[in-house]
């Protein structure tokens, strides 16, 4: 008897001993996933920002295209500096009353875990920041471009991002769910971009008044190609904006959330493809790429707790609604939004996390249910306070930073500038040596 | 001895005690490197679709730019969602014997296994349904296209993929190996693409009948540096492709696929580009950049089962018949494909899986022993039943397919449509705005 | 008592019994890690080849860009061969006195750990000949490039390489400290790529000499967005670079390498841009996108040593270094390196190595203290051993390969090819037809 407890106990020595020699703890097991799978989505996140600069550029036209893409390159580089010093000190630093955090800034002090978050969240607060490129592209100075990316990077978009993401943020204890960002990234992006593409009105020839009538001229971007590789990147990385948000490389819902990412991103190109080709007559490129990223930006709330068939649905809808909210700002409001980013980060990432009060199903996660599927209007109710207060939240300070800027004459380029293009006039250079290029305005 | 005992117990409850709480059990671990693996493969993948885009795009001209990119575009939409709805059942249901799934249609009812699994076969689906676009390009209707990629990623694509990689396979029992697809993928699509280059009939001024003799004119792609992004795109995404297809994140022959893909891309492109040199007397850019790609194709058969020795061969001959191929289709049958693709995807697919024919050797797996080997005719003999029949079943039915098209008027665009552009034409727009650009033919 | 005792046993099998079923051992399961790792990470740095390919397309003129796209696919080609048949085993293989290895030729009998060292390995390898590229662009003739390529992957990179990453290299026993390869890598290119265009000479009308005086002739890039999206997939394929030289999935020190990379980037790209803005009067994007790259360079050896504030300082520092090393390259000493290769990778390498003998603070590594952490003179003087060293050994091999080339004739492309450019002259093709484009030279 002895001998088999003996025996039992050696085993059981024998086999914990290696893990002293160089064998992984079960902590250094889950710890490494984590690690590994945070870091390389933070590396796919980061590669969105070639996404959106490829996009922008794209849908503009030549004469500005490096101004874009300094701007792109430029609100990651301070804006990675100001969410270092202030920004994840103020989104998940210790928390005042769950509206806004305070300590750990300059991330001072950190451990293995606190590298790791701040590399996954720099590049969602980057994402937020180069949002508002696009809608403000053509006219808008650069070094206002500058000084307001280090505040929303810095300030606008961490506290606001405290409220749903830090544990104990206001919305976070109300239920309010938005998994990967449609509202705290993608929405605190665009209604900042719907802010300042207002104050700085439209680009020149844009909007024309004869006889009282406005005649709204379109202004087509000068390399689709471009575009279309930008879209196809953006893509590519959402695979780690949206999966790496489990937060967890053990979690085996990073399938679902895959999956469901990739359906509504099919649903929404398919969705505005047809609205373009009902629409127009003809089934449009440009229009399609917002569709698949409108899909995209709709199912990031509730990529986790929305069905496959849910997320076919939320696409196909939020492909139809890009379409009619870019038609709406262009045409009734007219607000100049050169590559629609309004639409597909602003409109449709209200939309998506509204719908997580629709389809949540309650199968990942038992207390998001919404109205379709037994939940009542509850999660609904929520989901609606989340998506007002943020809207609140980011128009009023957006409108406080860009009426300074603009105040002080450092939002608007000149009308001369702006015609001979911000390459020139704002960079002294030019984007295509060599080519031939007529100036559509 | 009771205390020992206990003191056993508390021992095994403390350190599993904690399992329960947050370590990982064995089964978890294991899932979740097959997890994060199979994922960021299928992002990877997925991300080819960029590659293709660009490749093809690069390789005809600017006025089909934009069609090109909806085709694209929309062939991974659609085929996504006809993947979901009805491809995988066909592929991965409960078999019919042995030619075709019969269940999980909408993956119904799917686990986190289905879902993974479901996220890295449809990035497969798409790819064979994108190489067709780029030998049916700068002449084919949209609306055709449209419903040919559902038929390809719903039908044809499944069937013959059951065939091949489903456990109870026809061709899976008999012995065919066909690690990632150079049959099951990369041939599907390309013998596809035959058909519809035959049945489409190739685009003006490419062939000219001059006193009975044909007048050969080469119709150059508009955008080198996109086409070599693209192929650049496409190779990285291979890693995923091929590596990824150990369908395991703890199967530590990866590295040993990742070797052999990367060999073989090098002396495929090596291999092209002085077959070029000593035929043309310079050595060409785009040939290279087809053989790299031809390498690629060539290897994913047998990237797992053969030596490095073995995937510089495989890479250098497919490079070398590639152009052959090129200049066959070409010069003699009077097949225009704008890109090559029936070349790079179908010639060197049915070449790289003959290959396992002869260069396996039987280190990773003892069952697969090629001619070269000391396996005989074996293994050789079955590669060629596979080849020949994916060859037989994908010829019939696209041909059934196309035909349909070609009947009802919507295969090929008008004559003046052509000419004036498919961007222009088939979607009202133009992809290079402003700048100033001449039409070849 | 026989009962518990039976449970507990019955428990240990039915718990264990599965791992001699389908468990990982502790050993596989850390062999895991790394193979994911490592194998991923190889795939981030191969995807620089389409990084470095767009950046020098783009800052060189339209008429050279199927030349450059060529030099940048085929060194990487016959670079892996070439690393694979002797570099490798030079690099790793067993020490002759810590100067040379000399066993392993042809990676023969590979494992599966050596199948995945070398495959993280050869695509260092390929970024270091890839380098030389750009500063040698527009005027070396395509064939003296082939044959460079395969010397500089096959015998003088990993010669240096094993120095410094080779257990026994006698810089490694030294103390001497380049994580990821400032030195190893990008010094090696650069300094070969300064020997080559020193040894090239300008291109024409790049420095006309009037009345004795030297007029410098700006000759700008064609395609600033290519340009751009080489620098953003440079720096998403860093973190492959970096983070991957932990060698290990497991180690969490990965998260302090990935941080430390995008501080420095980010500072970098802002020092750049704001001394171009004071040199130069505008912000300038093609500086300010070398200022990125500068800043990765920079913070490659030390990014696992220094702390964020390190890095942060690193960075900037690299950023303002690289605009005034490629102002004095051109207006002083009338070198003319296309892209600033030379600046980014040989300054800003060196600048890096030498930073880690005065940033390294002793967290992470307790060997390694720079001056400004205490560590005295000690580390300092050895990373300076180092880095004259790697230079002398570079400069010496590389005046002697393209010494021989430039006797033979195999240099240089003829004066009138050189006008025509390398495109139509070495390729017998353009790269982007039917665009009207205007020679500026």
């Amino acid at each position: 008897m002895k001998k088999i407890l003996a025996l039992v106990i050696v085993g059981l020595l024998l086999g914990g001993g290696v893990a002293f020699a160089e064998d992984l703890t079960p902590a250094e097991i889950s710890a490494a996933f984590d690690m590994i799978w945070l870091i390389l989505a933070a590396a796919l996140v980061f590669f969105m920002q070639a996404g959106f600069a490829m996009v922008e550029t794209g849908l503009t036209r030549a004469k500005n295209a490096g101004n874009i893409i300094m701007k792109n390159l430029m609100d990651f580089s301070v804006g990675a500096v100001a969410y270092w010093a202030i920004g994840w000190a103020l989104m998940y630093g210790n928390s005042v009353g769950g509206f806004i955090g305070s300590s750990q800034f300059f991330i001072a002090g950190a451990d293995y875990e606190l590298f790791r978050d701040w590399m996954f969240q720099v590049v969602f607060a980057a994402t937020a920041a180069t949002i508002v490129s696009g809608a403000m592209a053509e006219r808008t100075q650069f070094s206002g471009y500058l000084l307001y990316s280090v505040f929303i990077t810095g300030l606008i978009y961490p506290i606001s991002g405290h409220w749903i993401w830090a544990d104990t943020g206001w919305l976070a204890e109300m239920g309010f769910h938005d998994f990967a960002g449609s509202t705290v990234v993608h929405s605190v992006g665009a209604w900042a971009a719907l802010v300042g593409a207002a104050l700085l009105g439209a680009r020149r020839g844009k909007y024309i008044k004869i006889n009282g009538q406005v005649s709204v001229k379109a202004i087509p971007g000068h390399n689709l190609p471009l575009a279309a590789l930008g879209v196809f990147i953006l893509w590519f990385g959402w695979y780690g904006f949206n999966a790496g948000s489990t937060l967890s490389g053990s979690d085996l819902d990073i399938a679902h959330v895959a999956v469901t990412t990739t359906l509504a991103a099919s649903t929404g190109a398919i969705g505005a493809m047809f609205t373009s080709w009902i629409w127009f007559g003809k089934p449009d490129p440009s229009v399609s790429l917002n569709g698949a990223l409108a899909g995209l930006v709709g199912i990031t709330a509730g990529t986790w707790v929305v069905s496959p068939v849910g997320a076919v649905i939320i696409g196909l809808l939020a492909g139809i609604l890009v379409v009619l909210s870019v038609e709406f700002l262009d045409k009734v409001l007219h607000i100049d939004d050169p590559v629609g980013a309004v639409s597909v980060h602003g409109v449709c990432g209200a939309f998506g996390t509204i719908a997580v009060g629709l389809f949540a199903d309650g199968v990942n996660d038992p207390d998001t249910v919404g109205l379709f599927y037994g939940g009542g209007f509850g999660q609904l109710g929520v989901q609606l306070v989340g998506v007002i207060a943020v809207f609140a939240w980011v128009v009023v300070t957006a409108f406080v930073l860009f009426g300074i800027l603009k105040a002080t004459g450092k939002l608007r380029v000149s009308e001369k500038d702006e015609l001979i293009g911000l390459d020139i006039s704002e960079h002294g250079m030019e984007s295509y040596n060599g080519f031939q290029i007529f100036s559509n305005t």
